[in-house]
């Protein structure tokens, strides 16, 4: 018995802790606040961010593996977990200092991280929750 | 500092509690019973429904969101919600007279309630969760 | 080595969806529905209801087990799933006809149910999950 | 059939998401640093919190309630989520400006907050998730 | 109002429990040791794997089923429950003789089980967790 | 500010991947298989093991712990997770030689081995699960 022409996805899942605060700074705070409301609380509110990282390609027939998770897991933790973990994602990266850390945008900033550590011939997807209830996944 | 050119997902998180049992109004009793079991108990059962909307589309530049989340969760309560918790789908609702309540026929309605209210330069996805090991997605 | 004087408990987790509604026989409509809402809707709504039942005693040399898993599963079977699974609570079973099935009483009637099945030398305790955000146990 | 004799535990779950940094005021930033590693970062980190509030008493046998959960969220709303959710524990609240916002400081806030609007002949415990893996529950 | 044209998914998830080690037989020991780290215990470990399975077609006009979720149910305990379920996945099946279990080539097989029992006017999707933060899905 | 009277408990969560077989040495394979059914299988079969150990005290009023859960997080690495993760319960520790590994004494050895570990003066218990469905908890 072989293994199928069809590709795999596998998944990882990881997580970080992080504060941060919705604010364009083209805007003051009232404008601010009017679009993003308790979300721009000056003094930053915070969330236990949960990470999935999707990478699909055909097993290779020595291992068994698309990528050893083990793998992922370490880039993953070089880097994502040790830049945003117990941080202020607006202060204390460099990515937030112009961009505003919606979901949205700390999706791409991670995908952007992972994507250059990555074997090129392999698919890159990242889903990021930032509640229970709101999440997000690049590229859709 | 841009973001990317390729699409984001988010997904929004909602829940309604309602009663239904499955039922085609062509056939009689006997056979709905022989088809469906004991989900087409005349007096009704009931399921904690969890819904996720998916909606895709490029972040705004000057908000960092492809959708204002609570907008989201705004239309959603007044289009599902308010007209599904706490009722019986079958009795309750003009929608379930005719169709028959599978979680696939719940799931279509709750796409096209919503599709009108989402701007067509989104795309729409609907999964429902009838119990934890049964759910559905649509359009797949 | 020899197992510990101290008790265990074990805890089996099962499920059931059911319809019902809150309803106090003693009262009209017009005050069930101010004291309980939408949970008093006419034509019932329904949960998926999760299960837990906890037994505790000393694990017994020759198994190892406090009480057979296997065993405890077949009672909540018997005595629970196939009495309010897919059902009615109000019109189906003979508790509410005149009880009010608040998650309260509910978890009183299962645990009467288990209570006559279990050894008597072992304590029973029930938790009764009506959504993912309200619960009850008994005896507290 | 009446209501057992014993009481029941009835359980509300709530969310907030917040930031908070743990400090003690009385050593220097080096101290703080050594004892409570990343999360005294200076620039403060978050989570989201879930709250389990648990209140235990006799069924009233006219509804069927320990409590009205609708409400149990109510003054868990009044006087929990409004005071911590979106805001930063150790600026934005009176109760974290000496205390050291722990999970373990949270959780008996938290409690003593509630304490006042229970009914003084129900119980209450309350558990506090501060991260998957990391909870509290007080009293214990 | 009928159904629409498009496509809806349904999933079922279901469980069993294997051992389990990571084993090329191609490779002495050492080399099976350095590849796959303490996955190649010689003694096995094991896992509770959650497997999704997705269907995905239109909905039965009669029925509202894009498939009997019962019969899905029935062909993957047929298929696959009844197979893996407390089993050894290297020693007591057929399928891991010589092929490493990896997640990557256990959902491939399971997807083959299942193709030849599924209509063909139907697509599959296998997704297999085999823990809390490893998972996989084919075909991708 | 003062802390409360009353105690806190703290929890900590983590996980181990073992393979097991219910095994009385003191029956032939016969009584084993009519006892323990296909949890006897020779070749065993395995667990994703989720661990919560609970340690209740009254918080250090310089830190606000009741115990570091950094500390409680490595103990607990130290004496179960190196022991049991990726093991042969029966066969790669020298715990289950002749004791049965049923969830009730796992979790009796691990209770064991930990309440060595931690401060007398800190009450300790252990939860265990063997699937979703089944786990225990020592002392009750």
């Amino acid at each position: 018995m072989s293994t199928n022409e069809k590709k795999v996805a596998v998944f990882r899942k990881e997580h970080f802790n992080a504060a941060h605060r919705l604010f364009n700074p083209a805007w003051d705070d009232q404008k601010n606040a009017e679009v993003f409301g308790k979300c721009s609380n000056p003094h930053y509110h915070g969330h236990n961010y949960e990470l999935v990282v999707q990478v699909t390609g055909t097993p290779d027939p020595a291992t068994g593996y698309v990528m050893d998770m083990k793998v992922l897991s370490k880039i993953t933790a070089e880097e994502v977990i040790e830049r945003f973990d117990h941080k202020n994602l607006n202060l204390d990266t460099e990515f937030f200092q112009k961009l505003n850390p919606t979901a949205e945008n700390i999706v791409i900033v991670i995908y952007n991280l992972l994507r250059t550590r990555i074997d090129a011939k392999l698919e890159l997807k990242v889903r990021l929750h930032e509640t229970e209830r709101n999440f997000v996944e690049y590229p859709a």
